[in-house]
């Protein structure tokens, strides 16, 4: 039973992925990038820290450039974030080979976020399984799970320490003379998955 | 990491119950009762056979009450069943020494069901994390792992077979003098745990 999970390197899918595999899954990670940037190589790398395969997806320019423009449009990234990640999903749905999708989305986020309507039209569209692990629960036991599992390094934000979305979509805007700080909200720091605690 | 898992004996119960037990939490299973029928004896006969730790939680009798007028008022159980749902989580979540409750609520049911706000609403107010194993897979994946897992036995529907909400509120309605077909949905066919497929 192979799961693809779209992964960023960070803590929620990383979380995500463990919990996976301890449901039985064989579980490949998959990276997307718009080939703007290689920061999907930060992915790569906790993935192998990991020890769980992974792979690198990309997507089309035009989606990117879509996204921008509604970021621009909106003033802010949300509307922006969630079309990339619902073509990201589409995109890993419609290979052949592929018979479940999954991803690392939260309970308590706003965005990236499929509602129901939305997360069973991928199903029926595409004939795949959409897992959410984290969708049954909150910021405690994710944080008690993570605390649990991951060595985790916590440093002040460098967006290209981290293989989400928003790097390449800052990168496009700077391109475009608009400064990504408009747009996007101040994070002060970013985390990032060293490693399992004990394995 | 002890969870309090409301527990009817049934597949999505179990399932929930399962992964929870994949994630590393102890699991104690709690089955509510009014005090009206003994079915909760089948949801500990099925703990038992799983190998959980089984308790037996009573909720009181105007609890059921109110969900009886709303059913007769509504003409259908989706409501009564939700405030049995709330009250029962609420009551679990009430002991001091609970800091973790759990369901086995499904994405694809609409009752019972927590939206967001009421589930953060919950964790506030008692200062627990509430889990729901279900919440991020669908009938496919429910499905998959279910037949992986249990041996399941599938009846024509006989009510008092099944640790539910339901079985009490019928009764409750057929002693105030109303057929609980006139509000209940017919349900063709029941499914029990009998155990694991392999241990």
């Amino acid at each position: 039973m192979l799961v693809h999970h779209l992964y960023s390197g960070g803590k929620d899918s990383s979380l995500a992925a463990w919990m996976l595999t301890r449901l039985g899954y064989d579980v490949e990670l998959v990276t997307v990038t718009f080939g703007l940037l290689d920061n999907w190589r930060f992915a790569k790398e906790t993935a192998e820290r990991l020890g769980f395969e992974h792979r690198v997806l990309k997507l089309p320019a035009e989606v990117l450039e879509r996204a921008m423009e509604m970021a621009i449009n909106d003033g802010h990234p949300n509307n922006a974030i969630q079309l990339i990640h619902e073509r990201a999903l589409e995109a890993l749905a419609s290979f052949p080979e592929v018979e479940r999708v999954s991803d690392g989305t939260r309970r308590d986020d706003r965005v990236p976020f499929l509602d129901l309507p939305k997360a069973r039209s991928l199903e029926d569209r595409f004939n795949v399984a959409y897992i959410r692990p984290l969708l049954g629960i909150g910021y405690k036991t994710i944080r008690e799970l993570t605390e649990r599992l991951f060595i985790v390094e916590i440093r002040e934000s460098e967006e290209l320490q981290k293989a989400d979305y928003e790097a390449e979509l800052r990168l496009l805007l700077r391109e475009n003379g608009i400064d990504p700080l408009e747009i996007f909200p101040k994070r002060h720091h970013q985390s990032r998955v060293l490693g399992w605690k004990s394995l």
